[in-house]
């Protein structure tokens, strides 16, 4: 049977504080403006892992330091894009992040509309081969995230393979505000790189109607760059365990943005709420059983290098990784929780999560949801948790210039950090462990 | 007593057809794709008359004609912005439409907050010399464009009497979104053009936080110009009246746009409007007994060049116009009507806008509201309508980047055809003319 024991009145008190006081929205308030955009390598990164170290100390948080990660340095540069038949209309565009610049000139070619990757593996090279491959999905709500984005990370490639010059695609976004969203794409050994770049809703809505009148031209110029690989850092800080210091609950989230906004939902909030989670559950006496661990992964959006550094260099201890939760989804209220370990999770994630009740979020159910940084750790069996956070307006914002702290709603940011306490705060404490997750459900989902 | 005769029955028809086919959507659409922005002076603008008169033409109008307008003709060129100090920081910001340019490296200086022109005045000299002046009035809603837009139009010209460098400002805005709004701004002569721009509202509250910890210091580069004027033009189509085809019921919309979006709200839905109320009344028969005269003016915008050259050219016919009614407040719903003429006005018009009642419109009121370009017109005396639109979401979009065709709502621009179908009817239907505005009434407001 587990046992919150003495916690159980400990971590109400601890839901109310978070709600009454959270100073979350004061932490991304902080860390956006000392940095602005923190793209992984750039200055911006930098002073985000500066400011991260100076607030775990701050706070009192204990073992507080940096661990160094080598990290991608991909730059922006310009971008312009324009129509050039059958009408003249400029066009708001960004780059993929990790695309090769087009030539100084830029590319210049007709245009075919495809919607998906499937519809352009079935055209013909013919109909394909030095052109500009556009792809006009459009989301419709926040749930076809997932099913849409192997076409930002693949689309490039599929599009090289049948001969085309260039790729844009209608920006992964669930508003129709004239921002082109960033993400990251992928390129294959052997197959040419063209260089890709996501339209702005109007802009892409523009496209399709005027592909009704061929031939329909674009132009478009990137002037990004690859550089060397640069020196970022995980920012770790801790509050120790009163019985089984060695057992970690780890607080996710990552330091590092997209280089368009300032990154205050992505993932400024997270950054902010698991800090104020650590701050909150200092305060209290006695402190868990187990040490509540706060990792900032360095570059999540650019290739997971914080993640996979931090497993490598804490492998001797996943053992003892009690939980992983990572809060990477913005500033709005949890709605669920779900999580996935070994066969005696249920009843004790069921008590662990019983005074999420009064916030609005039902009994977890077993799903495969966690935080990208949390990849590397589910591969190594680490207990997940995970808190659904209502994305209606999230991809409005994410992956864009509009991506800024005054989107941030600090009441309902109080109640992740509430949510994301009570999970921490009852894991660390807990009378048994979750057994690790299964072998066979260690792999990614599908 | 007024007579709307035969009329009361087609004022109905015409008003559900409006309700149940209006294509004015589809005209902003046709407008917005051919041209792209129709900033006075440039090709966009051109394009416009162009289709204008095509389109005019097309539906069957009469009299369809251009009549040329000297315009102003300003160009934008590249806009960057960024804080220096205390952290570094990319600005989201765009010149003032008529701003001088900055020197190709920009101005740089430290920043002075002010709220108003009334607080800046009251400031020492000493505090602004040198200085970039920063306007943080907020907005709160729509109805406070009134009471702030001098600050667009004066503040350069007040700053640099107190010394100032530069001024920007927040945009004059009703959303969060990261778009920078532009918007007409003035000199005055003996006073030093200094550069002035218009921060987007995430970036002036940033500024706000930063000022906090001084000196802040910023810097920003316009690359701006004044070129030669340019030629644009009115254009103008008619209905004729069965029985007094010389007097005129002018529906006027502004073909000219700014330049950063493709002014779909900001006129294009107002264009599209007044086209498809006269097409709409074109297919009546009988048609009413006056002229419904559609006349698309040339640089609302940056001067109101159009509505002067239209006053001056028809100067003889002025005495001849029934009403004026302009449209110049995007797609969403009419809820009221306004009006001003002369002493027999109130029973006309009430008697005009009786079918308004079933479109959620009560019996008008008088007051000052009309148009801009109907300014001139007002100085002339002829009697004014105005149909006043949800502006709740206008100046969310207002002179930025996102004024593009997505945002126009059908339904809603099908009532406001409606509306202004059943007045425009009803005004050329009327067996009394209204009476011109008294001679005390026809200055500006204020």
């Amino acid at each position: 049977m587990p046992d919150v024991g003495t916690g159980s009145v400990a971590v109400e008190e601890l839901r109310e504080s978070a709600l009454k006081q959270s100073r979350a929205h004061q932490w991304v308030q902080e860390l956006t403006d000392a940095t602005g955009p923190r793209m992984a390598g750039s200055p911006g990164d930098a002073a985000g892992v500066a400011w991260a170290m100076a607030k775990m100390k701050a706070l009192g948080f204990e073992q507080v330091h940096a661990e160094k990660v080598s990290v991608m340095h991909w730059t922006r540069g310009v971008e312009t894009g324009e129509v050039l038949s059958p009408t003249h209309h400029r066009l708001a565009l960004t780059a993929l992040g990790g695309s090769v610049p087009t030539p100084p000139g830029g590319v210049e070619a007709e245009v075919i509309e495809v919607t998906s990757i499937e519809d352009l593996q079935h055209r013909l090279r013919a109909q394909v081969e030095g052109k500009i491959v556009f792809f006009s999905a459009a989301m419709q709500t926040d749930k076809d995230y997932g099913r849409l984005n192997p076409i930002r990370g693949n689309g490039a490639v599929e599009s090289a393979k049948l001969g085309a010059i260039g790729m844009v695609m209608r920006s992964l976004a669930t508003s129709k505000a004239r921002f082109p969203h960033t993400g990251m794409m992928r390129y294959q050994e052997g197959v040419a790189k063209i260089p890709a770049a996501a339209l702005a809703v109007p802009d892409a809505e523009l496209l399709q109607r005027l592909a009704a009148n061929p031939p329909l031209r674009i132009r478009y110029i990137l002037g990004c760059a690859e550089l060397p690989n640069a020196e970022s850092a995980n920012v770790i800080g801790e509050v120790r365990g009163r019985e089984a210091p060695t057992e970690i609950v780890l607080l996710g989230a990552h330091l590092d943005s997209w280089d368009l906004g300032t990154g205050a939902l992505d993932d400024g909030a997270g950054v902010g709420a698991v800090i104020e989670v650590a701050r909150l559950i200092s305060l209290a006496r006695p402190h868990p059983r187990r040490t509540i661990r706060v990792v900032l992964f360095a570059n999540e959006e650019h290739g997971l290098e914080g993640a996979k550094a931090y497993a490598a260099e804490h492998s001797s201890e996943l053992a003892l990784h009690a939980l992983g939760l990572e809060l990477d989804s913005g500033t709005e209220r949890v709605y669920g929780m779900t999580y996935l370990a070994g066969a005696n999770a249920p009843s004790i994630i069921e008590e662990i999560a019983r005074p999420l009740l009064v916030l609005g979020i039902p009994k977890p159910v077993e799903a495969q949801h966690h935080g990208a940084d949390l990849i590397p750790l589910r591969q190594a069996g680490v207990p997940m948790a995970h808190l659904q956070q209502d994305g209606t307006h999230y991809v409005d914002f994410h992956h864009t210039a509009d991506d800024t702290f005054d989107k941030i709603q600090p009441a309902a940011l109080a109640q992740v950090v509430a949510a994301t306490a009570v999970v921490a705060y009852g894991a660390a404490e807990a009378g048994s462990r979750l057994e690790p997750i299964p072998e066979s459900q260690r792999g990614l989902p599908k």
